[in-house]
């Protein structure tokens, strides 16, 4: 092994993620070393309590408590950012990356709200910064979209990004439960965090479609210029509405680009999907993404979505990738690390090019005539009703109407909402979903 | 563009795949030019017949007949193998490497009957070799495995990779109609070769997998060491009973490593999969594979997995690598390109290792005590009978008899079809099946 170069690499967090990597890299170091020819040497961790109780050992020596440290440690040359935050490790990432070195990130709050910023300190100082474990866990699917179809544009990507949405949304449809009872079993398993707004109130997943918007199409989408919506609306009754209706209902990250208008778009909404869609069946924690490419048609990808071990190892494929930058020599420049100005230039798509299907729940007073005033308002706005349920709801003397449209817009639609929820006779804030009409 | 290196590209071969390349890299150059940071020069065309009509149009003067002559060409930096066949792509194949050029092949038999002394001449002359199209068209499959997923061992791998048999089992199963009939139809649709047999007799299959297992194990897999089992003998009826049981029937790749042994097997063969299975749903001419890591867990990749447009996209994705590998420097080795003796040196696994739960048809005399002279040769070889369904054969006096085992092993399997293949009373050649109860 003399002849090998070393990559010496600091952890900046050594919580679940960062001790799975130590873990897997200590068990498999042999073998990975092999192949890529390059030694990796973890060379320093960076923890809030080095005296702290933890089951992957590490030598005391190593520990430090400050990242900043590791990022400036000339004889680091790749840092992985497993801290989480936005703060913190922005500043040690941009320490880094100022310094031509390799960041390796799990963290897609940092990529969603930093992202230009980041890039940009990287390709000034020749530094690199890679990102699998960012989205999708385990999944492979940075590599996918970056390498592997990268002789596609992407009229379409969409797919379950959040884990825990999604065993939640799981449990709710098999057990007949509702939301809270399930929330609050999904915390006491650790499925969901003690905070659960990141994960319910569709953030994570938003951050995700951020990042896979930008390799996709070279334009940066804030969270503020999406659809973000939730998943704490949902009722079992809205289950049994859509399986009546030939649906599911999935938290979905949707990307759209209208190759022709040159119009991108990004949400997050629960959907509904068709039953049979492959992805209206991925259950539990799984996620499972749906890519399609002007060349390649639609290629699904689907696993493990969070956890230590899945992440670890989209972490070790960015190190095996910083070790044969290593070995090829600095500065060069990996495919796609900068989507260029051709894959940008577009622009976000306005709300009366969002086009879809609309599922909405009203509890409405149990009389005559509120079908009527309901449709009249939705006729108003050109919003024609495809199918209409009426069925008792739980509080007396109000009933649940349950009403799809045919394709709308979303202008057309939060214009109708806001009407509906103005009626005197609507009783609670209206329920939207949309529907997925995605094929497969 | 004029600080750019270029890249010269020769066509060796300018068919269905050939003629995607080129539409698709024409269509989108200055976009991935711009991403690679490299000219894509499709410099030459080697076409067996250079007067022909063909729907993608290309300069005369770039045509040759010999693709040697584009091996050959200094000027040529990469050759793209899309021709098939053994003989004249070895030639050309091994031409290239030798001169230390970038070769990229879609040729699974190629790989399977000479990957061995391809990959050893890219070793020696400083040559690269990369096949992303050779399974599973556009899906990533070989970058998945071989950069993506690098942090893992692979306990197993299995899918379906050959469209043609999944139409016709698919069709077969939702039509109920007869193989011969199907396949018919296949070829009149252009989804069957006019020469089926390297398709449904599992021989592509067994090429691609011997590929999937060179990859995840560095091991070479011969097609005379694998099982190869193809799909002419199964019926309508075996969907039936297979449906009463709860399954569903698909040509499968198996690759599994017993880790603890470091026994490797390869097989290919119709395979019951339980019905809730992914890849028992996955219909038509699509492709699925599901892979686990003893690191990530299990994920999955589906897509379309042939035909122009997918194999092009897989095609120029190698190029794009090729790009970045010229960008970086010749004589530099990609991640994995050599799987080294750590990923290799376990041994094929014997029959007794092959361990699974069976399905057994037999057409038999209607007669008594049939069912007990079948009982008593399957205790001889301790296979255990987990359920037996009797019906009218469509022969007059016959029945047919389906039993399912608990766990065997090919060796005691092989052994108890000899035996009940050689019984008076039963009638045709038994058909076996195996279950695949790999979970998810």
């Amino acid at each position: 092994m003399s002849e090998f170069l070393t990559l010496n690499i600091g952890l900046c967090g050594f919580g679940t993620v960062g001790q799975g990597v130590w873990k897997h890299l200590s068990a498999n170091r042999a073998e990975l070393e092999s192949r890529l020819g390059v030694k990796l040497n973890l060379a320093r961790a960076a923890v809030r309590d080095p005296g702290k109780h933890r089951t992957v050992k590490i030598p005391r020596s190593k520990l430090t408590t400050d990242p900043l440290a590791i990022a400036n440690d000339p004889s680091i040359q790749l840092v992985c950012e497993l801290m989480g935050g936005t703060t913190l490790a922005r500043q040690v990432t941009l320490a880094a990356l100022r310094q031509g070195k390799i960041v390796v990130s799990a963290n897609k709050a940092l990529i969603c709200a930093h992202g230009r910023e980041i890039i940009a300190a990287a390709q000034e100082h020749g530094g690199h910064f890679f990102f699998e474990a960012s989205v999708a866990g385990g999944i492979p699917i940075i590599k996918a979209l970056r390498e592997g179809l990268v002789a596609n544009r992407f009229p379409r990507i969409y797919g379950i990004l959040n884990g825990t949405c999604n065993y939640i949304l799981t449990q709710m449809e098999e057990q007949d439960a509702p939301y809270a009872e399930v929330l609050a079993e999904a915390k006491r398993l650790g499925y969901a965090e003690a905070d659960e707004a990141l994960d319910v109130d569709g953030w994570d997943t938003a951050h995700k479609a951020s990042v896979l918007a930008w390799l996709a199409h070279g334009m940066w989408v804030k969270t503020d210029q999406m659809i973000v919506e939730g998943i704490s609306g949902i009722t079992p009754a809205d289950f049994k509405n859509a399986a009546t209706l030939g649906f599911g209902i999935k938290l979905l990250a949707v990307i759209t680009r209208d190759l022709a208008k040159n119009e991108l778009c990004v949400r997050v909404h629960p959907t509904l999907l068709p039953a049979g869609n492959v992805i209206a069946n991925v259950s539990g924690v799984f996620n499972a993404i749906s890519v399609t490419g002007d060349v390649v048609g639609t290629t699904l990808y689907s696993g493990r979505g969070a956890g230590q071990d899945a992440t670890a190892s989209a972490v070790i494929s960015d190190i095996a990738d910083a070790a044969a930058l290593l070995k090829h020599g600095k500065g060069a420049h990996l495919i796609g690390e900068a989507p260029t100005p051709a894959r940008g230039g577009c622009k976000l798509a306005p709300p009366e090019s969002i086009r879809c299907r609309y599922y909405v729940r009203l509890t409405v007073k149990d009389q005559p005539g509120v079908l009527a005033r309901v449709a009249s308002v939705m006729a108003r706005h050109l919003v024609s009703i495809a199918s209409v349920i009426q069925s008792p709801a739980e509080r007396a003397g109000a009933a649940s109407l349950v009403l799809t449209t045919h394709e709308s817009n979303e202008r057309a639609m939060l214009a109708t909402l806001k009407q509906l929820a103005g009626l005197g006779s609507v009783l609670d804030r209206p329920l939207l979903l949309r529907i997925g009409d995605f094929g497969d």
